[in-house]
């Protein structure tokens, strides 16, 4: 999938992706780089919202999941469980967000999936402004399996 | 402050708000009462996107604190330090997210606030649909003394 089409796809399934100008950077199934502008995601301190940072990071965090078993073949239905955010600075520009599996992760969450229908998996994604880490989201997604 | 002005003040000061359509339905420094409709929060699945039901807790969780501080009368920023987020149903409709401080926190939050002129305190917030609890959210806030 390419940046384009991964944006195209978010702002087309998810149109709060849209609202917040979400634009892809770079998208495959090891790296998946997301940003957005603090425009429509600003606050009254007039830095990112927190619930447009964290909300990034996991657009950022479910798309590498996603591109992850669309190139593994898996077709399955992606369902977040759970999530955490640290937030470490202001951002008073454009964010962005930085997503990849923990690959030594990957065998058992396969064998778990095949074994039983659905398996899930912890994904990191981090925030940055100019380039310093502004935040870290844990995702734990649950994948059901579609057949 | 009365729910339409809460209103018009998280979509004034708080874009993302408005684009979800967050109304408000009880503000006050004892209860904030918030809900989203599910078109404009929607995902790929036809229920309410994670990022959405976490943005709509978090933003009830933090008007109860900013509602608590206002009638207390301390005048303070309120920065977001940290969030966790349980999804436990899926929302297929309008959701709902209910939030409250614990009056046991307040008096230990008040002296460290007054002694070192910021102080931390946790607020959690329900998220509901159809009135079963869909999901749950703590935030840990940080008041930071303008004085």
């Amino acid at each position: 999938m390419t940046p384009e089409a991964l944006r195209t796809y978010l702002h087309d399934h998810i149109p709060l992706s849209r609202a917040m100008a979400v634009e892809v950077l770079e998208a495959s199934a090891a790296h998946v780089l997301l940003e957005a502008p603090l425009e429509p995601n600003i606050n009254m301190h007039g830095t990112m919202f927190g619930g447009s940072a964290a909300t990034l990071a996991l657009l950022a965090a479910w798309s590498v999941m996603h591109l992850k078993l669309e190139t593994a073949g898996i077709a399955s239905q992606l369902v977040i469980h759970r999530t955490s955010m640290e937030y470490l600075l202001p951002t008073t520009g454009i964010a962005q967000a930085s997503a990849q599996l923990n690959d030594a992760d990957w065998p058992n969450f396969l064998q778990t999936f095949h074994r039983r229908g659905r398996a899930r998996l912890t994904v990191h994604s981090e925030l940055l402004f100019e380039g310093q880490t502004a935040g870290r989201l844990t995702g734990e997604f649950v994948a059901i399996s579609d057949a």
